[in-house]
């Protein structure tokens, strides 16, 4: 166990000052529009949110800083509610930070929160369950305004068919039908809490919301339900078929991969 | 007056076949998200909506076209019911075309209606009113996923204020003072229909929503009738300033012109 140093604040500044070797752990909360980045992950010469993040925090902290987020996201996929941590020295004040980072990140990025957590917090390791959000556009037309963050469909779906459909993934499964290069994980059995499809009636009819709950997800395991549950939204498959490409335990029983920009991280619990 | 051809669907065919040299007039309804274009119209060596329309329209029909649209928006501004004419010799079906255009368009402008119409119709000349929309939004944090559609205003707005104040500007009036550089049109005398703003509570209670209709609209005056109304809503100026700075008649009255990324062009009425 990492020392935990955290108590009031008070004594927790007193802390920091007189031991300025032992760091403190921060937690932001970030969201960012994917289309223009290559994925979260740090590359060289490449455009990442990890890049821009951590850029930004070192010039601001005045050390290099290296930060883990509670997973990975894909080149074009977005995030609501990322959660980032960390470990610095900087004396700052997390709101302080806060509007520091805000005031230097690229228009894309944005911290929506900051907070000090006991030491040792590690975003990856200690998220609880994830909620990932998909939309998908049947429209006849393309709408302009929203080609960055949905996947427009060329067919009309039937929702409450898809809704009745992923009802068989819920609960403790291996989901390595869904996994794309299998295997890349220790193990492919997760579990899905929660899955929650509908049109959004009230404010855009040709758009269809598909909400999941997990405790971890595999590589594109989101993205291949959605395109699975589409594949019987549209009629071609019947609503017991997700159900049996779950049990065949085998990527190419799946349909297609949802494209990227339809996807968005929703929340992390820890 | 221009010779009108239209009559019967049938009579308009058989005359179009046996005199191919003359023209059908056609009217498009197009969207665009106007972040990456340099406005409507052509220039050369940018990419303007008017060229990349004519572009496409050229390539289907097999010879120029020359487009007139309602109206021409500036660099950064959108549109959801831009209107747009031209004179064709192309046989090709309006729905025909409009699928054939929606092939060829980058994915920043969709056609989302085609039609005959009676020849000489010109969408600049014949237009009677349009409605523009423009969006605020004022939370402590930039919404990254509304960043290109919005003008993120760093003070809490009182829309209730705004569109109080905004009562005063209805009806016919000289607006040179809402004008950037006046004089560029023979009269600067318009008429405003309705100004109706109001916070979106149901959906983003941080958004703003400001519709104008008017007979015609000067340079920059719904931006600059914004820019005014915003100096209201937060509070530096009074509900009766708009109509002062109208009489005024002179452009240094008024607010500042509000950034073109949140201005919509809505709709035009013929």
């Amino acid at each position: 166990m990492p020392p935990r140093v955290a108590g009031s604040e008070k004594s927790q500044k007193q802390n920091s000052r007189s031991c300025p070797t032992v760091a403190r752990t921060l937690k932001l909360t970030i969201a960012y529009d994917g289309t223009d980045f290559a994925g979260w992950q740090r590359q060289p010469s490449q455009r990442t949110v990890q890049g821009v993040l951590e850029h930004a925090l070192s010039q601001i902290t005045g050390s290099p800083v290296r930060t883990a987020a509670s997973g990975r996201t894909d080149a074009g996929v977005h995030a609501l509610g990322q959660v980032v941590s960390f470990d610095t020295h900087s004396q700052l004040a997390p709101d302080v930070l806060m509007r520091a980072l805000n005031a230097r990140l690229p228009q894309d990025v944005v911290v929506l929160d900051a907070a000090d957590v006991v030491p040792g917090f590690h975003a990856t390791a200690d998220a609880i369950k994830k909620r990932y959000r998909y939309q998908l556009h049947d429209g006849p037309v393309r709408d302009v305004f929203q080609r960055r963050y949905v996947w427009h469909v060329r067919y009309r779906l039937d929702a409450d068919r898809m809704q009745s459909a992923a009802q068989g993934l819920i609960g403790r499964h291996d989901f390595r039908s869904f996994e794309s290069k299998w295997p890349n994980r220790r193990t492919s059995v997760r579990t899905v809490f929660e899955i929650e499809i509908h049109r959004d009636r009230d404010n855009d009819p040709n758009r269809i919301t598909l909400e999941i709950e997990a405790d971890g997800f595999l590589y594109n395991m989101v993205r291949t339900i959605t395109g699975t549950l589409v594949e019987v939204g549209r009629g071609a498959r019947d609503t017991q078929w997700p159900t049996e490409v779950l049990r065949a335990m085998n990527r190419s029983a799946a349909g297609p991969t949802a494209p990227p920009q339809g996807l968005f991280l929703l929340r992390v619990h820890y």
